[in-house]
């Protein structure tokens, strides 16, 4: 992993900690998106090489729904960039780590995995690559 | 806020997600580090520009302590460089953030303070800064 990518924040209210943000962060979110696959709406900010993503839940069901449920607002993971997300996947699962899933399509047009938090230290991690759909 | 300094991750067992994260990164940790005045043992990866901190308590009632008991293993702050701690703290209790504190010494030779989570959604904030006091 060469660089982290952004950080995932599960919110109730996405308005309300847009807001919050906003001030923290000085600067506002440039780009607010739906994000099907996750049932998510998600706001995002940068700061420096990193971008900090809002999740908003649209579905109880929604991973972001049971998360907020369960643990109430907080972070809720970290994502590292991919250069090639198979690969990775089949690597780090030889290493012993488990994936909630097969790499499919995130926000901003990425293709993500993710590793279970119960073999990560209790920390749900993201690998993203860029999609590159477009260019096979 | 200009950039994340580090992500901190709190952990029961220290030399065991220490293994975890040298896997899960592809390199060592960079240092390991007593912190007396949060009772805890920080263990510090790079990734790109960005720390990862694994927190271990020394004793049960550190906050690192109280967080694992109440919330288990997991993602416990954002950090993010200031480049100002007392005028960051001041600007931001204006603008309705609380603070757990005042200033005072981190890990890595650093002044942090912290912004509660409940003015926060949800979200521990660190903000840390080079410890100047040699320079005065």
């Amino acid at each position: 992993m060469e660089r982290i990518e952004h950080i995932g924040l599960a919110v109730r209210d996405l308005a309300a900690s847009e807001k919050i943000f906003e001030k923290l962060l000085g600067r506002p979110a440039y780009k607010k998106e739906f994000v099907a696959s996750e049932q998510v709406t998600t706001v995002f900010f940068k700061v420096g090489d990193v971008k900090i993503e809002l999740l908003g839940s649209e579905n109880k069901d929604s991973a972001i729904g049971k998360f907020l449920d369960k643990r109430g607002e907080g972070i809720h993971h970290i994502a590292f960039h991919s250069g090639d997300l198979q690969n990775d996947t089949a690597r780090l699962t030889q290493e012993g780590f488990a994936f909630t899933g097969s790499p499919r399509l995130g926000a901003e047009n990425k293709m993500v995995n993710f590793i279970h938090p119960a073999s990560a230290s209790g920390v749900l991690v993201e690998l993203c690559m860029d999609n590159l759909e477009n260019h096979e």
